[in-house]
């Protein structure tokens, strides 16, 4: 761990693009849009080789960057660890999504559009949410690599895979890494009864398909119940 | 009664954690939620021997320091009574939670979709609303004591009371005590077509309790409307 | 007319509580709450002699003082008129809860759930939205005078009566004062397919009253749609 | 182009009236309101021979001036274009609205509600939005020209036309200035699974017609899920 001297100077910036700020102001706009209600959800940041994470069980919308954990991406030790809080359970699902997916932002909303959806997926019998023909899917990536550059198009599904959820939280890993090599396009995974993961390569792309994503599941919901079908005949 | 000085130096702090300065701000912010709208809900911190209480009758979002009666907990005296306004009939309502339950902090909202749930159980002929498998129960205490320590697991059932209504709100003070008594784990108690009772050992357990189960209850409501159950099969 | 700096000085002030500043400020909270939408509804104050109105076709979120109408309430003349501004349709229907009411302040909104009530009364071909058992009843007076002091009860029945639309909003004044004698106790009238007027003997009343209904009417809305009556069997 | 010197100066101003404020100042409020959330949407304002433009693919809550392009109206040439940010794919579809209409400020949202009613009129076998006898109706323009001044009244019809969306944004230039040029008197075309192009002669004009519109538009999806008609019978 690093000196009291270091760890600090990790979180203290005046610079409002600083991780420590970032994640801040990131949750205080997720608790707005009612997606980390009551301490629910979660945010980190990989700046390099240092891995910025919300704590568990605090109220979001207050948070301040002396309450984030700062872990070494190679090591996975702690470089910061405010005393009095719990290092948040969805670290190892910020993990998988920086390692496996080259990530650079990861958030996990308890977005509950997100949760009806993976209840009338449940209903449906699917673990896989499939939308087509919205603009707003152009919101999220084809998939990874050169071969795959830019965003999905109006014609193309959206497809999002559900895993199950568990009691704990950090048991989710191996099903999460599963989605994420079952679907090597994926820039999200829904979890039943529970929430999201998304992830992109920077912080406006992992918070703005994050917002994409609700804004379909929104839709979706609404459709549903106007008995319009998510896929178009 | 204490001295005019003496109650005003109750409610006169810089700290924004001074308990007369957090009932404003949670009212502010409940007021945003739409559940204390035209004058509704109200507040209580237990701040040791003193309890500070929102009056009756306010216009909430707007409330100061200066509106806040402040009663002693031992004699039940007021401290400080503005003059010109009227105490909260949830008075004994929030001291039931304080001397019972041990509480430090007790909320009362007038939530629609608390609301909604009492009217769906209603319809149901049930008195207790009961919820399973959601993340969100998570948000909420097991019981009290030591073997009862940590909050529900993702499979446990939440079970919230529900009690009649009163014409006169300081009327509830017995049926609340009683659902206290019968349901001994709880930390909330929904009134019938009115609203809902939650408290909390402090004020961030009592708000992030209230926020947790206001997002179940208004999943309860569109999984109703999508015809998808609460208890799933 | 009032001289140019007779004029000014009606509506400058830095108190937050002069009727110029709460017109403006209660529009920028209408327009947040989505009743004042796109230039729709409006907001008048009474003091003493003086009647501050809102003006026509403007941005209500952005109103300033400046931008405010003041008549004089005995000989009806303008005493202030912002020179490239119209005044409002509503001054006829705000002067009907002034004279016949002794209001001191009344609101106008295009409320949508104001609307939906009094389209779900129309297709259950009744002019009255009635209610019951809402706590939220009890923010709205019983009537007027000694004998009718205080608010309804629980158990008291909410009657809002409803006046039909015309094609002209200064055209609702003969029905709007019809209704007003015809419930002698109401403080609201809801207008068809367009909204309802609301007032109180003074600002916070008014405001709190329009809270109060427009919640019972969000109620009613979801009701509705779940299949519960609005008056319990 | 500019110089440098001459391009700055075009975004540089302490007038919050002037364009390049008052796009990030209308982006932010559309932000709020869930318009153009996640990059969706954009705006455009026309001042005498130069167009301001919201750029392609950026947090639209988070926008600055410096942010914007400028071209002149004229040769259509950029006279300012921030080097790492794309012009937006909406460029022709406002210029239509500019040229074919003398429109001084074009919005074009992704409002879930607009979308809504494009799906609900395309399961009615329907390309024209059409509804009667609200209130807010008069917030739109009848037309153009001196025989068609003000506002449409509370009897008439409003029809909004509705275009297929295409792959690529830009592509929706020829079914937009169709659909302008076949329906002389609108305001706005609804684009299928897509959003809304609305404009006015200032920008007062075109955000409060976006916002009745908005308003209608909620209304008809509530009336739908009601069982009430749009076209009263």
């Amino acid at each position: 761990m690093a000196t009291t001297h270091e760890a600090e100077a990790l979180i203290t910036s005046h610079d409002p693009h600083h991780p420590a700020n970032l994640i801040c102001e990131l949750c205080k706009k997720f608790y707005t849009l009612g997606w980390v209600t009551g301490t629910g959800g979660g945010t980190s940041i990989r700046d390099g080789e240092r891995i910025y994470i919300a704590p568990s069980g605090v109220q979001k919308e207050l948070m301040k960057p002396q309450d984030l954990f700062v872990m070494d991406y190679a090591t996975r030790e702690y470089l910061r660890r405010p005393p009095v809080l719990k290092p948040s359970a969805c670290t190892p699902l910020f993990m998988a999504a920086f390692t496996l997916r080259g990530a650079g932002c990861c958030i996990h909303t308890h977005s509950k559009d997100a949760v009806l959806v993976t209840l009338l997926c449940e209903a449906a019998g699917t673990d896989v949410f499939e939308i087509q023909k919205l603009e707003q899917i152009k919101g999220i990536p084809k998939g990874y690599g050169e071969e795959k550059k830019g965003n999905l198009g109006y014609h193309d599904r959206l497809r999002i895979p559900i895993i199950d959820n568990t009691a704990h939280e950090e048991d989710l890993k191996d099903t999460l890494e599963g989605a994420i090599k079952q679907w090597p396009d994926t820039h999200a995974v829904l979890v039943k009864r529970h929430g999201i993961y998304v992830w992109g390569k920077d912080v406006a792309q992992a918070k703005t398909q994050c917002e994409s994503l609700d804004y379909i599941f929104q839709l979706a919901v609404e459709m549903h119940k106007l008995g319009l079908p998510w896929i178009p005949k």
